[in-house]
């Protein structure tokens, strides 16, 4: 494949080493300008200190970057949590939900300053690569992408490290890093070293946001969520935004060990890959949702929204946020989530968060029909009836077999 | 309606109030013999100690008491198990997968005693009539049924004591008891008393086999489980029977206080109710196959077993074991466990069940793909081409818009 | 049971025998006042001649005649046609989509009248009374239900005209009728006589509405139909309402024989029933509608929209129009329906209607890729890798299978 | 990427222009020996005259022709056809079934050669280079894999005949073709010319193998099919094996005009592409399996059933034959096929097939629960309770709303 040809082109920059090299990289193999776009989606904040200065150092014509928090948590993260969505029944996709709303602010910060061409600094074994590209032939189909890892020789750090330094660009990256991380408001993931086998457990110090549940305080927590149309609007009775609900609840929940999981899961392209989630917040707004629902959807509306679930799942994992499918099944959970009203208490306590009380103005659950006695909505003598005709079409095929 | 013509009824027998008063009930009502059928499915084993005699002075002609331990975890609990089935996200089923096998029974002894009725003591609220009467009907559609629940007028404790009382019939019954409970080798079931409302919290005494997590153990405990075709084969490296499987795990998860749930749930009769039901050996079981699952299940063959999961639930429940639909779900989630093969360690602690390793022969996951350096299998530059068709339909939706 | 204490009553009433007699039967059993409703939607418009003195000369105090036809064409069916729903692949559900506009007219009656109560004409074996006492549970649960031919002991027709004749009613209803009809401004449907017994043929007068194919034109003809987000908003170039549309497609389609179906199908109520039903527009509507997605839709909401079909049938034909699960499987279709913009050309010949010609400005297809030269969207080496990640699971299990 | 390591390879021969190509090509270009393969899938048998000759005039070493039309139709046609499976609505999936069974075949060849290399000469916008790889990376994936039309430069017939001229090897094929043509026991399809454009109706010469429609003969025919365990094994009382019973009923299928279908459909690779395809038998015998159940299938299990047919038709479609999924869902269908046993009688006329009688010893409809007397097994009486309970949610949900 010949190169292409490029003009201008917005990279997305993390600061970290491997789209430190790629500005200087695209600059010298694509003869373009470079500007770097830095997505603050809740990572760590010490890594958006100096960032800008860091990327002009490295090469970058301009950096921008963009506040996308609120987004993220209210765009992207509400509207999947909705849909009840664990990835492989235990995934929370942290990283899958935020890589919509990184690429749609950079391909708006490419039309700002009139570039032709989208870089990420994905590897070629990964799902964000994918949802990268995926994100950017829906909203940009006319620029070019660059996938430098796809491209380029340099496989280890030492050479990532040896080629800034050839051209003089600061850098303070370590030669050896263990772990492989992605961080946003929402989780961090960690993966690599001790996890690469799957008969090891984790070590200590693959956790980082969560306190070990062994060293969790011994009295639980209670939390109280405020649930409105299938969203968190409150805690504790406080209305917050849902970018501040998450953060109120990551510290609640991280103090008591929540939310992490360990799990070997399919990748997109094929391979499986193991990782450690912390998602603490989110284990606690996923608990407090899906118990409103217990008492709000009926039977076969609960089961509908599980396989919708399901479907997001996949969709938001692989990538497939702006796409008519993707939209679609949102359609149908925000329609189930109208009546998701309530409140729910949630008990933190060593690596759990229980919900032990609910309540909900559109509770289907009756106490009077729950007691033995005789009610005015269920005669029990409609459920002779009932079983009769719903056990029919066995009756009758077994009074078939009989006559054989 | 008037009254069935029944000669010889065999009756669903407990040796609990509610049981004790049927017998003298169904010879008064319907001037016919009655065969108690006593199932022992690991209920309490105090509740079947003399309870042909009670059986016997309650009135019954002859009482059979039936050893279904065996086949109720060997041929419902493992078949159930392999499609990964919560019941609405939650619940492991455990009242729902031990009807059939006593259904089953009674209608053997039905045939054995050459009875032409059957007769339970399920109340006209809840499941347990549909699943033994959709049973009756799969299995003995020539049989009549009796659910005197749905047919007498005694609506208290008060007045079944008394009715055995005026006929001189023993019962070692109480007045009052709050909760109403469901035991077997699987699991223990508890509704009523406090947990009607459900804006309160489970009271201490709603649980019964498990400790509460605060108060047990501070050290964790390791348990490895042996999986073969999607069946825990062995504990800690002994091999078990299915249900002697269960009984150690039970012993183990139990004293973590592991498998506590509380949940409101979508009856099939069309009302929620309030339950709590713990499971602590089935809650390990389930946590070594799904993560066995997370090694051998490629992507598509995941969702899949997510999706007969959910559907395998609803069937369980609502009492459609031996129907051809229960049969094809089972068999296609048999299909996917021919590969499930592996072993699990799993931490107990303070009520989880976590899977710290895991490993299996069939495992699809690879370090060496896992790793960054080149290997022979995945070539990154395929990726390229697989995330250009991937996303060529919003590649082309898009530039279709942009034509407008 | 207990009769009811009721006070006005209105009754879906159409004229019919069975109507007929429940007036009377209504005053003389409930000694209530009988409010007669009739529900215009398309049916014979004869059967509405004079239909409202023959209510009062049946002992109505009131009768209401209403036009439901626009609102059962555009609110009813249209939604329900974007999902595709053919109930056990066959069926386009004409009286299940029906039933909810007549009862929600029926309830607005009750309101207007100040109604303690409603009550319909279906037998209490088929379907159509659980999709009318659906509809009442959820628009007005505080209304009482009756429905007569769960109730009385009359078995026959010649029973009904004795009822009447002894009570000096009119009516001219036939001692026989072979065929119980259904007709609305979608579908008519008949059942019994010869059709009972599933080996028979169905007799040519079992067709009432559609030329036999056999005796239809010799000649095709062509007729275009324009769609916009899923509906048919245009035959031939002439803009339409959706009701418009359908009667001048019923009339093409009843010309060359299109639209007839004989099934066997499962009735909600466990038992299986057969008939023949001619839809003969809708026939045309769904082959126009399906052919625009054929063109719009990616494989992926493609699958979607099918399962979404399967749904939707099942909850039309059940009764479940006015359900939270209904209402979002309809909002899911909507939004995928959004693009399906177009125009068909459709030829109708001896009984088919099949889409010739078909373009829509959403088309993903692409005479460029189509071919086989060179194109830009398009790379053929993209291929091997989209392969080879694609085929990677099947790739590592093989390998796997080999080393063992 | 550098060219593979080749020392004998087997690729699937069709006698046609560009396999003929192939075989020099790969001599040329991998300096290999070539062995052909030629798979009798039951295409147009004068293809497979002196087939063994040109291979061999070609620069093949060997060539093996291998009938393998019974085990298509038993193994791979039957199996799918139990799960109902039409790839987007329509397609009955005729060349996506023929590939798994071909690249089987290819692969026995190649071990028995001791081949180290298989090849295909699938071009690389298709969906049968993934149907071939797939397979491949199943069931050999030791065995390197050449896709000539995605390496080479050859983009036009004329170019393919020049390099076959300068080598001497003798080709008999046309320089023009207007169509792009697969054809096999099951069915033929075509693509190309006049059909590229979706505004285009199909001319006449679309269509091989069935009569127009228009000109097919006045008189309706008709035929029986016995069908046991979803197979259909006689064909008007004579028992037939699945190869014989599919030549049979395409030989009357055919001449009616019946399994025409033109659909633009979503290709695995992420475009569309649109095609002529034509199925007299297979249509003939999809009609007669759908109705047997009709009468055998319950409610939920022809719902199920609906389902694993869309599932199927993916997997089957995507080339996914040899997969645990695959597998599985065909173990489900296969589970329901067990009771679709009977017989069907089958209108043909002017392009349809329709099923005008059908019978079986497992048929849920019974005439007596079709008529409106009373009966033993169903009493109307039982539908007021079912109602109730079936729409208790509903009523609870609006008294509810009511309240508020």
């Amino acid at each position: 494949m010949s190169k292409l040809d490029v003009k201008k082109v917005v990279v997305a920059y993390s600061g970290g080493l491997d789209t430190s090299v790629i500005i200087p990289w695209l600059k010298e193999n694509y003869g373009c300008e470079v500007v770097a776009f830095v997505a603050d989606v809740g990572q760590d904040a010490h890594e958006l200190v100096g960032i800008e200065e860091k990327a002009i150092a490295s090469g970058a014509s301009e950096c921008y970057v963009v506040d996308l928090k609120d987004e993220l948590v209210k765009d992207y993260i509400y509207p999947t949590l909705k849909t009840g969505a664990y990835y492989e029944g235990k995934y929370l996709l942290g990283t899958s939900m935020a890589r919509p709303v990184i690429a749609k602010a950079q391909v708006e910060i490419a039309r700002k300053v009139g570039a032709d061409a989208l870089a990420h600094g994905c590897t070629g074994k990964g799902n964000d690569q994918v949802r990268f590209e995926g994100a950017f032939a829906a909203l940009a189909p006319d620029l070019k992408v660059i996938a430098p890892w796809r491209e380029w020789d340099l496989v280890s750090r030492e050479q990532c490290l040896d080629y800034l330094a050839a051209r003089n660009i600061p850098c303070a990256a370590s030669l050896t890093k263990i772990y492989s991380r992605d961080a946003n408001a929402w989780h961090i993931s960690t993966e690599g070293g001790v996890l690469e086998s799957t008969w090891n457990a984790p070590n200590d110090d693959c956790w980082v946001w969560t306190t070990d549940p062994e060293k969790a305080p011994n009295e639980p927590e209670y939390v109280t969520l405020q649930v409105e149309k299938g969203e968190v609007v409150g805690v504790d009775g406080k209305k917050l935004s849902p970018y501040q609900a998450l953060v109120v609840l990551n510290e609640k929940g991280a103090k008591h060990g929540v939310g992490r999981i360990d799990i070997v899961e399919n990748r997109l392209v094929g391979m499986k890959s193991r990782g450690c989630y912390e998602t603490p917040g989110g284990t606690i707004m996923m608990e407090a949702l899906r118990s409103v629902e217990q008492l709000v959807l009926d039977k076969a509306s609960f089961e509908f929204r599980q396989e919708l679930g399901i479907k997001a799942s996949h969709l938001v994992y692989d990538g497939r946020w702006f796409t008519p499918l993707c939209k679609s099944v949102m359609a149908a959970a925000q329609s189930l989530a109208d009546d998701v009203n309530g409140e729910v208490v949630i008990k933190l306590y060593k690596g759990q968060a229980t919900a032990t009380q609910k309540r909900s103005p559109n509770s289907l659950y009756s106490e009077e029909f729950a007691t033995f006695g005789a009610d005015e909505v269920y005669d029990q003598s409609h459920a002779g009836g009932f079983i009769r005709l719903y056990s029919l079409a066995s009756r009758i095929r077994s009074l078939n077999a009989a006559k054989k």
